[in-house]
């Protein structure tokens, strides 16, 4: 079998975990992080230097490579792995957070709970059939189906792959969040019977738990994906309007989730979320902001207060120390805060790619704090030093 | 002596020589070429990156560095090879030619033989004593002297640096030519003088030779520079508005040039451009254009028509090769020019930087294999497989 996950370690006061997912590019030990490479790349950095900052894992946007360069190319090119030259494990979504939060011009912030923003809509409509949205490149019509996001991803040949689902936003109500649940399920069916048509062992599929804030929906969609032949169980849908509120929705499903597999939360990773979510049996983690702060001059520092310091503030501008002196990356062991500084208040994009590689290995660092912590029976201790 | 200059080769068809040049920051073999780091930064690549694409030599804008983040920063964060974190040869310029350039809004256009563009004017005055300026960051004015461009450059600390002198534009009759560089010969022995009185073995100047496209004024300019005691001499100034005119004044200095000095070429940095100066002794070459064209999608190739290839163009689309299968470069040996093609489609930032490193690989590879050339007698040859 070429896809497995190994639970090899239990901590005895949390559902924390340490787990080996294997697959066919490669193990990955667990809780660790996923990095975004949206459009097959991770912003800014090359496959090379995402290695060398001890990344394992990275995602794609199946949304964004379906409108460009399409994923008949990539199939062409040999699949996503030769085409961006990444030969570790490779997870795509399904094309639908994207549909839906960039379709709807305000979906992806209320999801996050923030406020709207004036996108234009390129969501067109959604049935049980699948969703119809426009292309925010060119205009051109897309029919996005549990069947074809499924046949999107097997041409784009990720390792790791999701079921297509319908992503509820923060403000629907129960009556609606249920029925666009039960719809999320049916699609799961068919998504899994997608997959088992052509499955050659190459792909493995994770099913989503989808029911918004409510304890009772969340347990009928964590019970669905636990029954079905899903690989693996991600925990998508709205998690609230505040980080309380998603510790909430994370711990509702945490007791309700197949105990065995490895199981993935959509879009989290600052410090604090991580600590507290691998506790509710988190294994793995995605998130935009690693490298998207970087680019507004953010660096993630272990033990700072708010998890970051913004190194465009001019009290770096003759700071001749590394953005974390505790830090082994190549940004810290070679460069200051004053010339960091520099590159942002002159518009150099040197700066944006320093503090992405060390927002990068400062993830991957503390992923591997993390398993030493649950190893040793260190969470607490160790969270400590993290957040402060 | 920490500076030093041998040549331990010569071509017996042409002025091409094989030399070493010495500095108190390690020594490189010319003829080489000098890539540009405007503000401190080679655009879009780390030092490490600059390495391991073979690079020998950077060099940085005085007249950027004294308007942000200034010379005193710079030393008082130790100088200009700790603040960016490169630990070999590094070159500074006057300022001067940035002044007038940026200044009158169309001079680095018309010495370029260009049409002018519609910049706002910062230039304010030009006089006996120095050019006065505004700063294009805040509109601060600044005067620059001859000593305090060679003050600026000790601050900043590069090994080698630059005599100010005044950059003619192209359409500079004879008179006004003649005059400015008498001018620029007084500014000269200031320079010296400035840089004479605090002389620590730690830097050395180069003189540079004005006078146009007139072969009597490049005569005396040479022979000026020639009898005073600067480590080593530019080619600088108005060199026409073709690469014919350039040849011609190259061809014109090479004779009456400093014979036993380096001898650096401003601003040109063609491969035929490279290949033909460096048969009229031309020793090292700076310009923008390998990194600036790659953000714009630009991949030098060998032998390729015109020298590059345009990796936007359509028909890359679904290239799985590399850009230049000669090549060994990180690019080469790991992305295909679909990827390129895509990432540039896209507007990933990891196509410019793919592109820089290759093109900063192509020309240390065109310098390598140009030195190799001198020593076999194989110029013509060489400058076939590059040239076509």
């Amino acid at each position: 079998m070429t896809f497995s996950f190994n639970i090899t370690h239990k901590d005895p006061q949390s559902r924390a975990r340490i787990g080996r997912l294997t697959t066919p590019h490669g193990a990955i030990d667990t809780p660790n992080f996923i990095f975004c490479g949206t459009k097959a790349s991770v912003k800014g950095l090359s496959p090379l230097q995402l290695r060398e900052a001890g990344t394992d894992i990275i995602l794609s946007n199946t949304y964004h490579l379906m409108l460009s360069p399409g994923p008949d190319l990539i199939a062409e090119m040999g699949g996503l792995h030769k085409f961006m030259n990444w030969d570790g494990p490779l997870f795509t979504d399904s094309g639908g957070f994207q549909i839906f939060s960039l379709g709807h011009g305000s979906v992806a912030d209320e999801i996050k709970g923030r406020r709207t923003t004036n996108r234009p809509k390129t969501f067109l409509k959604i049935s049980e059939e699948g969703a119809e949205f426009r292309s925010y490149l060119d205009g051109k019509k897309f029919f996005l189906t549990p069947e074809s996001s499924i046949q999107i991803q097997r041409k784009l040949g990720a390792d790791l792959i999701v079921q297509l689902d319908e992503c509820t936003p923060f403000h629907a109500d129960k009556e609606y969040t249920a029925r666009s649940m039960e719809m999320s399920m049916r699609w799961g069916d068919r998504s899994l019977a997608e997959h088992e048509r052509h499955d050659d062992g190459k792909q493995a599929m994770y099913g989503i738990v989808q029911g918004g804030v409510y304890p009772e929906l969340r347990k009928i969609s964590c019970e669905y994906t636990r029954d079905r032949d899903f690989f693996s169980t991600a925990i998508g849908g709205s998690l609230g309007s505040n980080k309380e509120q998603m510790y909430e929705v994370v711990a509702m499903c945490s007791e309700h989730i197949h105990q065995s597999r490895p199981v993935h939360l959509l879009g989290i990773g600052s410090f604090i979320d991580i600590f507290t979510n691998v506790r509710q049996g988190i294994d793995t983690f995605d998130c935009v902001s690693p490298t998207r702060t970087a680019r507004h001059g953010w660096a993630l520092v272990k033990g700072a207060p708010k998890e970051r310091v913004n190194l465009r503030n001019a009290q770096f501008m003759k700071d001749p120390t590394p953005v974390d002196e505790t830090c082994g990356c190549y940004t810290c062991r070679n460069h200051s805060k004053s010339y960091i500084h520099h590159l942002f208040r002159v518009g150099e994009t040197l700066g944006m790619q320093l503090l992405s590689i060390h927002n990068v290995f400062t993830m991957n660092r503390l992923m591997r704090e993390v398993r030493a912590a649950i190893a040793g029976g260190m969470l607490d201790a160790v969270q400590k030093e993290w957040v402060v």
